[in-house]
């Protein structure tokens, strides 16, 4: 089968939203967006052996690739419209597409998310997605607007996925789906839009991307250790390990955002999802609080890609 | 040199132009669309040794990534805006990055066009971008519209890309421009939309995206081979020979239009870099005249990825 036919039997023919007035299939996709809103772009590309492991199920490498860049869009706070798809594969694999377009498409139904162009060539394996979405004027979260006194609260668990790619092939399902099948936070993003000063998305683990915070804003963190929300499997494991697991493993796909402790009472009891678990301050860094009370350093590290 | 630091001494820090409300280095960019115009997104991915030969200048591999970007937009009519780049690196290589930036930017500059976000990571090298622009609504030149008279015209010279790459390291550097650095149509077709009736660029081929169209508007077309406007290194070869890579190399970057008799006059005299080459007909398929008048179907192959 070739490029044309793998692209036109799986990736075509879906029904186009009434904001694209021109879908996959020509030069470049037309879209109207809605007028008077802004308009949020991001891309990332998954490369196998490094993003996912190798012998990752096709099904769940297309939900993984959608679902990192509609976490991105979360972080935004925007609501998703669609998304464009490169596509380097080794050889023209029809069940390899056949499946990634499966769990591609599974996590884009349930978000409503439409494809609307990109490209497949022959290469090592690898995966970009640029998503696209909308959001109110001046109601983004940035990274830059962390304010001291602002409360931080986190939408989603942490520290699931990096244990199940510690545990590899020996990972239960449920543990499993942490690290290939992650939910993007769009409906706790929206909410918090025009409602927190700052967010980011937990991609290369909670303590580094809320330092992309604290650094963008000019501020410090002190967090409550024990008030993390560590997914259900890590609390097995001795306290010590689970926080590191959670303050340092990459992939969650969790959000931290925040906002003035107002803002946060007036949300907190209509957004289940969302927990409270410290405070932005002056001073530079992040401090963890233990159990007894006990501050110390944490180091701002996750997962860096060289 | 981390990724982070790569990425900020390369690719941060220039200035962000108006309609983007929010560049480089959050989760996502955001941009306030000019009102009242269409969006054209487009994504191209390029691989080593299939999209450029292994050994290309990074500062070529730079430049091209996003020529073929910028030509899938000329082939919309679309006036660009920005675009992000997805870069996957064997390692974090300082002197490739640098390269691969100069000619990067040095083609944005030429074309007014902004990087506002993107992704890095480590991996076999390829190079992702999502580009986009706007087109007055309606005016886009889709590949579905050719008509049954209209007159095919095509901006750019054809067959100088794959005679470089024929040549190799023996072919001379201005041979070698056509392939390392091609020049998008942007002008031509931003004078072509609401102009003309169809519109391609020919990445694959002349007449397999020439073909494309066809098959979009469910048509035929008569060219005259001796009117394709063939680079200026291609005058020296057997006319056979020519003719072969003018219809079938690829990489070229023209573009091919379609557009009514009466348009085409209007136009004629005011676009120097248009040529016509033939007509849309009825009947199915790509026919060719030689200049005894001797007609021969021409296959509609070109490049293909797999």
């Amino acid at each position: 089968m070739t490029e044309f036919e793998l692209i036109r039997k799986y990736f075509q023919g879906k029904p186009t939203p009434s904001w694209c007035t021109l879908g996959i299939g020509d030069d470049a996709a037309l879209i109207q967006p809605p007028a008077g809103r802004e308009l949020a772009l991001c891309s990332d590309t998954l490369i196998e052996g490094r993003h996912f492991p190798v012998r990752t199920a096709p099904a769940d490498i297309g939900w993984k690739a959608l679902a990192v860049n509609l976490s991105d869009l979360a972080a935004m706070g925007a609501q998703p419209l669609g998304f464009l798809l490169n596509l380097s594969l080794p050889q023209a694999d029809e069940a390899f597409v056949a499946g990634l377009a499966d769990g591609l498409f599974e996590l884009a139904a349930q978000h409503d998310v439409a494809l609307i162009g990109g490209d497949t060539t022959r290469g090592p394996l690898s995966i970009s997605i640029t998503a696209f979405g909308h959001v109110a004027a001046g109601q983004a979260l940035r990274r830059d607007g962390a304010k001291p006194g602002d409360v931080i609260v986190v939408a989603g668990e942490l520290g699931a996925a990096a244990l199940a790619l510690q545990q590899g092939a020996d990972a239960p399902p449920a543990l499993r789906a942490y690290l290939d099948r992650p939910q993007p936070q769009l409906a706790c993003g929206q909410a918090l839009a025009g409602v927190a000063h700052a967010a980011v998305d937990v991609s290369d683990g909670f303590a580094a991307d809320l330092g992309h915070v604290l650094k963008a804003s000019g501020c410090g963190a002190l967090i409550e250790l024990e008030a993390l929300p560590l997914a259900p499997a890590l609390r097995a494991l001795p306290p010590g390990e689970a926080q590191t697991l959670a303050l340092h493993g990459g992939d969650d796909y969790a959000l931290v955002a925040t906002l003035a402790p107002a803002a946060w009472a007036s949300l907190q009891g209509r957004h289940a999802g969302l927990c409270a678990v410290g405070q932005i301050q002056h001073e530079g860094g992040l401090v963890g609080r233990d159990g007894q009370g006990k501050l110390n350093p944490v180091p701002l590290t996750g997962y860096s890609h060289f």
